[in-house]
């Protein structure tokens, strides 16, 4: 047996770490770009932000990289699928982001992303750039150690995430052939703790609304008009009062009709997590008391009951000084956060007649629909969620804990009705991330552990197929 | 007995019919001034309006002209003491005007005055401006008529009015010899009907504030944390409704400790009054039904009884699409309408104890004062009231009705308090002049009217004074 001088190929992680320094520059770079998909204004940087997502994609080197325009924010996509008879991942993503207001409680400004304490601050670090560029660099460094990807990949990214637009869940349903894969991966939510590696096996749906209240015909003067005249705005903080009682519970009847109990054996894992509660209430959500239905712990309050939220409300004289005016109209901002089986349109359809029915004397309200997702579930038995928890373990060398996220991801539900796939909910995101929030910043470290988890994640799946 | 060739003096009426066309030009340029004091940026049109109020007393032929600077928005003031014997009567009325928001309501621009059937449309038409200079015409046409005054007059006009700033009550406080008079007349008041010459012997008071809603630390994710997260919005909801019930009866404890109930005689008064309470409640409230205490008729509800308004609300995320936010803060501004004898600080330290003592779990509630006056009342048999009753049946040809406003002219209480003297609120406005709203408007019938009214006015007072 003739012995060749061995020829050392550097190993995924030995590329991704050459690569450290440029992966985080141009996580910036991606950072730099405010797509803030809610305002009108930012389209140009939308744009500039799908291009950029476009360029990443084929730098990785995926094939038949497009951008594709819709009705909506452009949709980025492409695939590599030259690992025949390995299994096809279907990666998820976001290059959209939130507002940034209020605007004077950064520290540093959102879009020039600036590092304090390892942590990089800029608005969409966490949700969704730094995640889904990391599993960019994920399979670019792959290709560098490999020469190609250890299992097929499609990757798509849309730009309206944030804004619940249909552009994505419209491409899903009407390309399943093209979309075909045995599971999605999406990195878009939090690990439990800092390095603990986390699955989210649960994600609440979302019914958003708009409440809009319509008093007198204009807007009356209140000496003159003040006990006689109804107020748009009064009616409206009625009205939304009136939806929960003291404890938290919501009133509008019908609301708890379908929601699951978690099973005893999820609930007991939820146990087995360790929770300091007075430092999640002082530390991360920054209240004197937390709040909420009673009889249901944190965990299930924020993973497996539903809420009743008002995002934001205006209406009326809201400037320096005073107006002595009985405002004709206002708005409220409602959502509610769905567990499984709660169905979006029922829950729509029960607030509405709820506001109809209740509406305070001389006060109309509409309530009108701005998007919503149904709640998702993934089991934890899945074999690919059990090879996402493995590779996991062997990236951070810790067990991997099973959660379900408060949040919502309209997208797995769409994976879920039109692909028939289950989604990997694997985050590198930290609790305090501040997603949504001024100051949202990520954590460096997880930037470069979330690539070396999804590289692992890719390589295992690979094997596990071959063997 | 010589024969002299009778030399005609014109009358008063003759001077004010002659005038008619460039008193209301006057009037359109007083309105083109945007002088809304609450708006910082309006800074030079208040200056602009005041110096406008200046020439337009000294053209009136009062002597002493000039703006007092003080820590506000300036004064105007002017007198003319040449009618020895004669009772004194102390003018007032504002130059400064409401914002105008919502401005896409408006049917023609808020100061480029317009005359649509007979009325002018622009922001201050009837609150004060249109008011306030048929005043000073009708001592230009006076002095016109007779080369003199028939009584002593004083004249302050003040900037701060719809703001309740503090300008003119402290120079009422320091300055009670140089305003010595017999009786103050107000012309910011409506006219109960059209055609129907009304004094208004009563305004409500008022204390406006300022309700801040402190909840979290910083603005958090709704899916993230819904379920456990105080939300301030929300929590500024609960707290506003639970401060009435759902009759519009205040619930703030000891809030209708100290209301004084009117006169069996004023009751009567006001059940002879014709009203239809239908053709008000469309017409003018423009609602489906009015609202407010069981048990009280539209009179007292807006005349003697309290109120509990929020003229405006604030907090979380309002701008267009969806933004899942759990908001850190909210703001209100909130007031109440007082009557005798309510004691506005008495009132806003029961408002603050209520918020402190009721504020929901995990929110801060703060109530800060911005303005307040007590309510103040007149005696329909005063000589003053009387006169200026005689001079309205005389110029309109029908008798007066007395009513009370539901508004507040804080500087009323402070001419009783600091000069001792009754204030004569003889108003030209009309129900329907949509004060603090779009298209606000003055019938320039009721402009020259007023001409008429308050030259009448003067000229029996001083006819009585002789006699």
């Amino acid at each position: 047996m003739a012995h060749y001088p061995e020829v050392t190929m550097p190993t995924f992680a030995e590329c991704a770490d050459r690569e450290r320094m440029r992966f985080q520059d141009e996580l910036f770079d991606f950072l730099r770009i405010p797509s803030i998909s809610t305002l009108p204004d930012h389209q140009p940087d939308i744009a500039r932000a799908a291009d950029y997502a476009k360029q990443q994609l084929a730098q990785a080197g995926l094939e038949s990289v497009e951008i594709i325009q819709g009705s909506g924010h452009p949709l980025v996509y492409g695939e590599w699928l030259g690992a025949a008879g390995k299994p096809t991942i279907l990666f998820y993503g976001h290059y959209d982001v939130q507002p940034v207001d209020p605007i004077d409680e950064w520290i540093s400004p959102p879009f020039e992303p600036t590092v304090r304490d390892g942590q990089v601050y800029a608005r969409g670090a966490s949700d969704d750039k730094g995640q889904v560029l990391a599993n960019i660099k994920a399979l670019e460094a792959l290709r560098q150690a490999h020469g190609q990807l250890p299992v097929n990949v499609k990757f798509l990214i849309e730009g309206e995430e944030e804004v619940g637009g249909e552009a994505v869940s419209d491409f899903v349903a009407s390309n399943p052939a093209r979309l075909a894969a045995d599971a999605a991966l999406v990195s878009d939510t939090a690990m439990y703790l800092p390095e603990t590696p986390t699955i989210c096996t649960g994600l609440r749906g979302l019914v958003y609304t708009e409440w809009i209240a319509k008093g007198t015909a204009h807007d009356l003067h209140s000496g003159l008009y003040g006990g006689v005249a109804p107020n748009a705005v009064f009616g409206l903080v009625e009205m939304l009062a009136s939806c929960k009682d003291a404890s938290g519970r919501v009133l509008i009847p019908g609301f708890y009709d379908d929601v699951e109990v978690p099973s005893e054996a999820e609930r007991l894992s939820w146990d087995r997590i360790p929770f300091d509660e007075d430092a999640y209430r002082r530390d991360e959500v920054g209240a004197a008391t937390l709040t909420g239905e009673p009889g249901y712990s944190v965990f299930e309050r924020v993973g497996s009951r539903p809420t009743f939220e008002v995002h934001g409300i205006s209406g009326g004289f809201t400037g320096p000084g005073a107006k002595t005016v009985i405002p004709a109209a206002a708005a409220a901002k409602v959502s509610a956060r769905l567990v499984p089986s709660q169905d979006p349109l029922a829950i729509l359809r029960i607030m509405q007649d709820f506001a109809a029915e209740n509406a305070p004397p001389g006060i109309e309200i509409d309530v009108q629909l701005i998007h919503r997702a149904p709640a998702t579930l993934a089991a934890t038995d899945h074999p690919m969620i059990r090879t996402a928890s493995d590779a996991l373990r062997d990236t951070w060398g810790r067990e991997t804990v099973f959660i379900r996220s408060g949040g919502s991801i309209p997208v797995v539900g769409d994976f879920q009705e039109h692909l028939g796939i289950p989604t990997v909910l694997m985050g590198y995101g930290l609790p305090d991330d501040a997603l949504h929030a001024p100051n949202e910043k990520f954590s460096l470290r997880n930037f470069h552990m979330g690539i070396a988890s999804t590289g692992r994640f890719l390589e295992l799946l690979g094997e596990r197929a071959a063997g």
